[in-house]
């Protein structure tokens, strides 16, 4: 299934019909794209504008990670997908089978989680240099950022659960941690930045 | 433009250029739909079963409430638009449509949250009695369901920040205040309901 040629309501028919994919992890990687999809729309107002002139060549580079991401998230939503469903095909067979699944299925979102990473990376750059007159916007794709990082957590923790392998999971649980420090930091800077713009004369 | 029949990757497109819509309003309402639409996976997850028996007759309600919730998502979407379009036009005409227009533009997101408050409960339901195999795709949900009421929040202020009609904007963060104790207790209730089964042997 070709996720990104899916209209939003076939989309939303399949992610609500009575299968198990796609599920949480593969919504959260499109909702992801979503998010940086309005990262770039930011970008694009701030380019070819004499006041932020200064800061072109960096809402160029923006634009075209954003494009990017998009194309990596929706590959990533069809990995989901193709991770979970062996997961479920390797509950039938050997254990060994199974805790190799299960390791790639704990991987994917945690490539989501990567991905989202960089992109808080990038809304605080939009947010400290970017076209004020879309802080709401950047404000709502941070937002959606850190949803979509606590999305992917629980799909990452829900799979790290039945992996025996304790080097694997240890790995996976500090960088877990990690990325929620970067996260939560450009959570919290974005909105330092923003905030009073969107709510000083309220 | 009819939102829902766009795909998936049209509407990033949208979202992304250098166009004001749609934009972080009408992003969130379509991230609303998807969590209802995960919602309504769970729910179809725990029809029909026998364990789940006594409580079929709420299941079916909620899979016919997240489906009206997701038309009534992406119509909310297109009126966010046109909202935002009107607000842009009315900057050029008189003090009185502008009014009018960012009223319009309150409103709008508002609807959505709305609907958010409504999934939230509905959620709560879901963590209690709904098929404990999809405990990650509810708590997903519920992620997805904070986070388009941050954003849709924010959009709301933001239009509240020109409105002079006191009355107006009082009644409209009396609700704002009102909606998000609702959205937060549906938050923790699900966390609480579900958590442990997640992470419990983390």
């Amino acid at each position: 299934m070709e996720v990104e040629n899916l209209s939003l309501k076939e989309f939303c028919e399949k992610v609500a019909e009575r299968k198990p994919t796609p599920g949480g992890g593969a919504v959260g990687s499109v909702v992801g794209a979503l998010a940086c999809a309005l990262a770039e729309m930011v970008a694009n107002f701030t380019r070819k504008k004499k006041e932020y002139e200064n800061v072109e060549p960096e809402m160029e580079r923006i634009v075209e990670a954003m494009e990017e991401a998009r194309e990596k998230l929706f590959s990533l939503a069809e990995k989901d997908m193709k991770a979970f469903e062996r997961v479920m095909e390797a509950y039938k067979k050997s254990g060994e089978e199974l805790q190799s699944a299960l390791k790639e299925a704990a991987s994917v979102p945690m490539d989501v989680i990567r991905v989202m990473k960089d992109l808080g990376h990038d809304l605080e750059k939009l947010a400290e240099f970017g076209n004020k007159n879309l802080a709401s916007d950047t404000l709502n794709a941070m937002d959606l950022c850190r949803a979509v990082f606590l999305v992917e957590k629980v799909n990452v923790l829900v799979n790290l659960k039945s992996i025996k392998d304790e080097k694997f999971k240890n790995e996976m649980l500090e960088e877990l941690e990690e990325q929620e420090k970067q996260i939560e930091g450009s959570y919290r800077r974005v909105r330092e930045y923003l905030e009073g713009i969107v709510w000083s004369s309220k």
